[in-house]
């Protein structure tokens, strides 16, 4: 093939480190693919970087040296976060989202690529600085979340069990309660999932009582794992006490009224 | 801000219809965005082209008239998709990977986003011209390959449930045979998930029996819904003969053997 010109470099480039947000690239890498030099492609990036700094896509890293390379850290500008959010809340904001019991059908939201990519990346947003070495969800509405905030920190998921399963291994199993509902529950984790003295970044899809994170968090103090941080989507105005004290969420539940149809998200970018 | 020369055009239009495959961006929200009449993006848009067709990336499509646009379709070429498979073949080749009862554990890999984005991208390869409405899986282990496959059609993902919550609104539930452990199984999906006449991809991550799948299928008759295509990333070797008759897996499991840690994997792109 031969060698490609300045502006097909750019558009392959763009796509290749966007594809793969925190995943270092030595510039071997593209010098080969391209038949090009690595000045040339210095000057590739640094006008790429230029760009998407500017349109706020992200930021262009490079690390000089023999284990150097580039790298992609997305961005998000506060007012398309904000924009984000308030398109989802308003969508989750319909009254034929009460379910019976006064719960909130969400799944088509979290089950959204577009939509749970948004929320993700406001989620990377907030945690950028805490260099978890994964991100930690419980089964099953979270996972889509978890997976698109771990596609942002080049990191695997690990998803704690409400049951476990023969094709786990062997597990750590702790019993807790249900914030909400004060009901006992199962939590179980696969020996071979994590490490001691690893950091974690706990994701989920909703936060009522909190007793679900809060037992994610304690079962992660029983394989020795410092929790570097919790980031739900949506919590509950009420109770306004939670089994745990430091979390972010993206929106808020105000209120929900089954008998009145009455259903009321703000959106939390504080 | 000032008008964006061609070259950061072409890095942000890029980064902008990589991410979101399948999507159509009217060229007018580019013209606003830059500030560049449309037949400059035009150009901006061929340049690219050709740049993605000659690196294997993907095909861009333009549409004309009022409601056209310009969208992003990913490609795979078949060398790329071989040694990705490959890889994730080798890796879980591993005889650590053999779990008591003869049970293979994959979580890791299936909770990797740059492992089960290689797989789905595969998977899309394969069923892209199958137009589906949404892309149909069973918690939990393959939600995240059925949410990337979904990107890629820029389409939502589907889960049916093995137990029903509150959370899901009405269900309705079948009971089947699972294929391997012939235990009676249940399964149920909400009613707002879905509409009748609608496509449906059904993706999973392991395929033994075939039971599973197969109920999928029929819970999608219940339904009034026509399924497209299977696709799985594994299915076992033995038995042979599957519940179900047509469907892709991209790995076979030829083998594996607790007593002598024997476990054999092949890639299947025919």
């Amino acid at each position: 093939m031969e060698p490609a010109t300045r502006k097909e470099r750019l558009c392959v480039l763009s796509a290749y480190l966007t594809a793969n947000p925190n995943q270092l690239y030595p510039l071997s890498y593209f010098s080969e693919l391209f038949g090009a030099a690595k000045s040339t492609l210095s000057e590739d990036i640094s006008i790429m970087r230029s760009a998407f700094s500017r349109r706020g896509i992200g930021e262009i890293e490079v690390m000089m040296g023999a284990s150097g390379g580039v790298r992609f850290l997305p961005a998000m500008p506060a007012e398309e976060m904000r924009r984000a959010l308030e398109e989802i809340a308003q969508k989750l904001e319909s009254p034929a989202r009460i379910l019976p019991g006064g719960f909130l059908y969400t799944a088509d939201i979290f089950l959204s690529p577009v939509y749970v990519e948004k929320m993700a990346r406001v989620l990377w947003n907030f945690f950028k600085n805490t260099s978890p070495d994964f991100i930690i969800t419980v089964e099953t509405k979270g996972i889509p979340l978890a997976m698109n905030v771990a596609r942002f920190f080049g990191k695997p998921v690990v998803v704690a069990r409400k049951e476990s399963k023969l094709t786990e291994g062997s597990v750590v199993t702790i019993n807790y309660l249900s914030g909400s509902s004060k009901r006992m529950q199962t939590m179980s984790l696969s020996k071979r999932a994590v490490r001691e003295g690893q950091k974690a970044l706990v994701i989920d899809d909703f936060l009522a009582g909190g007793g679900t994170v809060r037992a994610i968090c304690e079962m992660m103090k029983e394989f020795g794992i410092i929790v570097v941080g919790c980031g739900v989507a949506i919590a509950t105005r009420e109770p306004e006490v939670k089994r745990i004290k430091h979390y972010k969420s993206l929106m808020v539940l105000e209120q929900i009224e089954e008998e009145q149809q009455k259903l009321r998200i703000s959106v939390n970018l504080a």
